[in-house]
């Protein structure tokens, strides 16, 4: 008989519990929680504030009743694990109702103690306005600041999952919210170019985007007025009541009535390192392919930490629900004798940021750079399903790969519909092994109201595999804007697109169905760059031009890349 | 300089003339098409009878003058290929307008004749009112008489794809119909109790569905009335108003106002055929992985061709918009002196009917039965994204794979959201050659709007590699109503679901959470047959019990699996 000790009741810690159950109905399995909440709906919390879900219970999945019932886990809450005897293999437990503490033996210890809001060390921070948002207690004080001091205006630090569903949670509220986030972009696993769509998207919505900027200092004036306690006012209510003067790195002031502090996540490892167990070059728990840690009695899982990357090979942090479900029931298997092996994470990802989705998976061009590997990439704008049929919306797509090998390298997506089924698609074709030339022959479903004969991927791929073997000859958004003397650009749209959508400066402009006839307008000494709306006919143009013998290049994803990269 | 002739200008002849065209500038292309449209929307037809695609025009995706313009392609609509002389490279053009007749000669010609629906030989079946879809004139006939003799019912023939759209055509103009089919099942692609979920679907719409059931007769009724010239009624009218008489193998007879018959399509073999072109066992063109027939001088693609069964490796006839899209693409590099292969077709499909999709890749269960290939199954059924976000719907999964060595051999899927998705996964993971093991692993996007930590593919893998390690310890719905005595079946869900949902007769019911105390009620000498819902609290049961040392199997996919089988 095992006697298994969790630290840590969400994700991975339960996942762990139920399958330790399933595979031995002999172990003992205790899991301890710190707070009062195990196995609720993080990824919900900003959807429940935001009044997306309506119902708080549909976020608490289960009770610690409940996985008595089911699982016979002695579940813990309020209680702390605070320090580990790796020689008697037994923990210190502290019961934070009364303080006290106890021990508790182990054959195996699993830590799945999460991460942490990352709260940076700015003037004022520390105020009774200022939330993190990473579990229900979070929830419910920032609810109650919502519902007892009705902020006319709310302020997000961090351009992450949380920082966009909460500026979308307050936008929904009626709540006028500034975003604001210090790198030139939100949503860093995407490119730049990608988060243009996100940023345009926020932009309509009218929330006050401020890209490129810190918080540097946060004034705190409580208002004069204190509750009326005759009028049953709580007596909170003095406390909360105010507002954030908010001072930014470029000068800029801002009064808010809520600040939301969502710049990231670190791994909780106090543990960890006061038991003497690895960390890894990134500061998270340091496990092998087992979710094993240095010390085999003790597995480690989840947001604490470090990841195997599937693409590089190297120390990742990704905290993510999924992979930490995942490594909890492998976790689970190995304590219980078995030998299943976490076989790395491509960090797939996805955020809704009001009608848009945004997703990636893979390593993005930003990562590939700094490594230095080599890569090449295409971009296509095309419909999730058949133009033809009601409901189709542009899917803008992005896919980074070897120019030798054609192996994947990782892939973007952004759009009103279908956005989650194609970078699924992808992140198994990546996962498989599989190259650009493989991704031409995928079989999609196809019905006009799913997707269409050529998917986006099929049309990535043909796009692709153009450019591997000579076939296209590619420029990209980034180039466009530094073009020599000896380069002319073409505009192959049709003139009534040049004055509704604009175009770019100093483009001459011949529709590609007259390109035939009108070729001799062009001289043969320049490269002509040539563009249309999403690339399919500058290409086509490009294949005649090079088949007459002109020099040319077709910019990859045409206007829509290089406007939305400006966003 | 080379010479294309294309017989066919939809979908495989144009995607042909289109990339040939890219890959060389100098080559002469001329397209011939019998009928008077090219390149249209084919799969769009259903939805503009029923009026989802307003626009007649939306589905008239190029003209011949757009195809002269952008890709200097000659097409010659109203002009049939009649026969082809290969000795000389030429065909016979005739000129269906006139009836004139010329020749024209080939370095290649490219055969995209498309495939022809099948009209049995029924007596009575050649009247006004029945109609087949095929293209734009078939379409424009149907609503004509749609218009003109308004039906008050509509029958339809044949559950496949076009049948099935069209039942929801004309159900959506409000008239009644019927939906005929002589198998146990409509969408043969799936197994028949995956289509429990579209029959349920057709049923609650109030459509007469009526299965296992062939149309043996049709007696045409024209109404008395003769068309009223002097009120303007076209000249047309008296001999398209009327019903007709059907009666059916089993002895019903059945009057309906307009009869479509869709019961499947068969190879335009005929110019092939009769210029002495090899065809294959199932009666389609037979080429070779470059899509080229016995006359290395002529290609064929598209749903007149047989391919290659991606799975099986035998002779398939696909007759699908993707693949003949592709093929067009690849013969054309082909005749243009390059060497791309087609990869076999996994038969990768979707159908909506009203809010349900029907998807399915790779082989059935009927097609491995009938060859004998090694087979195991499971069934989840879990929501489309997490259940606690609004518009989570039940996606029921089932996934075909070898229990030796895992490997994928197709998966089928029902539901009203998500189902393209997952299949789309399933027909890249097992094109990719992926097994159950790694599917396990998959990374897939999630946030609550898009899917789940554990996604469904995740969870049909989980459980199709608890069978495989022994884990679990499978029971079928197809087994369930032939238990023996010394077999007991327990249920292990909650009363009130019994009572709202339906149990199975002579289930004893012992709730889960109350099981590790009760398990004394059950029997040590008798196999206990486990069910719930959808077999996740069954398996949890399976685990408690056999560790327990007791006999017992679970029933994959639950009572809703065995419930919807029989509808």
């Amino acid at each position: 008989m095992s006697k298994i000790l969790i630290v840590g009741g969400v994700a991975g810690g339960a996942s762990a519990a139920a399958r330790a159950r399933r595979l031995s109905e002999d172990a003992e399995i205790i899991m301890f929680e710190r707070g009062e909440f195990v196995s609720f709906a993080n990824c919900g919390l900003p959807y429940h504030i935001g009044g997306d879900i309506q119902d708080r219970s549909k976020l608490l999945l289960q009770t610690p009743a409940s996985f008595l019932a089911r699982f016979n886990v002695d579940v813990r809450v309020m209680n702390e694990v605070v320090a580990i005897n790796r020689e008697e293999k037994c923990v210190t437990v502290r019961n934070t109702l009364d303080n006290t503490e106890y021990q508790e033996s182990y054959d195996f210890l699993l830590l799945s103690p999460g991460a942490a809001p990352i709260i940076p060390i700015i003037p004022g921070i520390d105020n009774p306005l200022t939330h993190s948002l990473r579990n229900i207690p979070d929830m419910d004080k920032i609810i109650q600041t919502i519902s007892v001091n009705k902020p006319e205006h709310a302020t997000v630090v961090g351009g992450g999952f949380i920082g966009l569903e909460m500026m979308e949670a307050f936008h929904q509220l009626g709540i006028n919210t500034s975003l604001i986030e210090m790198a030139d972009q939100v949503m860093t696993p995407v490119d730049r170019e990608m988060a243009g769509f996100v940023h345009q998207t926020i932009k309509d919505q009218g929330v006050d985007l401020r890209l490129g900027v810190a918080l540097e200092a946060v004034e705190y004036k409580p208002t004069q007025s204190v509750a009326n306690e005759d009028a049953g006012e709580d007596s909170d209510h003095q406390h909360l009541t105010g507002e954030l003067a908010l001072t930014l790195s470029n000068g800029d002031t801002l009064n808010t009535d809520i600040l939301i502090m969502a710049i990231g996540v670190k791994p909780e490892t106090k543990l960890a390192v006061d038991a003497g167990l690895d960390l890894g070059e990134l500061g998270g728990i340091r496990t092998n392919e087992f979710m094993q840690t240095n010390d085999p009695a003790i597995y480690a899982v989840g947001d604490a930490v470090e990841e195997h990357d599937f693409v590089t090979g190297e120390q990742t942090l990704v905290p993510l629900a999924g992979p930490a479900n995942r490594q909890g029931r492998m976790a689970a298997d190995n304590m219980l004798g078995r030998q299943e092996t976490y076989q790395g994470t491509q960090g797939t990802a996805i955020c809704k940021v009001f009608d848009l989705a945004i997703a990636s998976t893979g390593k993005n061009e930003k990562q590939l750079k700094r490594d230095n590997v080599r890569y090449e990439k295409v971009y296509v704008h095309t419909a999730s399903h058949a133009s033809y049929y009601p409901g189709a919306e542009v899917v803008s797509f992005k896919m980074l790969f070897d120019p030798e090998n054609g192996k994947i390298l990782g892939a973007q997506a952004a759009g009103k519909d279908g956005v989650d089924k194609r970078i699924d698609i992808m992140a198994v074709a990546q996962r498989a092994g599989m190259t650009v030339e493989q991704l031409q022959h995928l079989e999609l479903t196809y019905a006009p109201p799913f997707g269409s004969a050529k998917d986006v991927i099929n049309q990535a791929a043909f796009v692709a595999n153009n450019i591997i073997k000579g076939d296209a000859t590619p420029i990209h958004f980034d180039e466009i804007d530094n073009l020599s003397e000896d380069q002319l650009l073409l505009d192959v749209r049709n003139p009534n697109e040049l004055k509704n959508v604009g175009y770019l400066e100093g483009a001459i402009n011949i529709p590609v169905d007259q390109l035939r006839d009108r070729m001799n307008e062009l001289p043969k000494d320049k490269e002509i760059v040539i563009y249309c709306q999403v690339g399919l006919r500058g290409n086509v143009a490009y294949r005649q031009l090079v088949n007459n013998d002109y020099k040319a290049r077709n910019l990859i994803g045409g206007y829509r890349t290089y406007k939305f990269a400006k966003a």
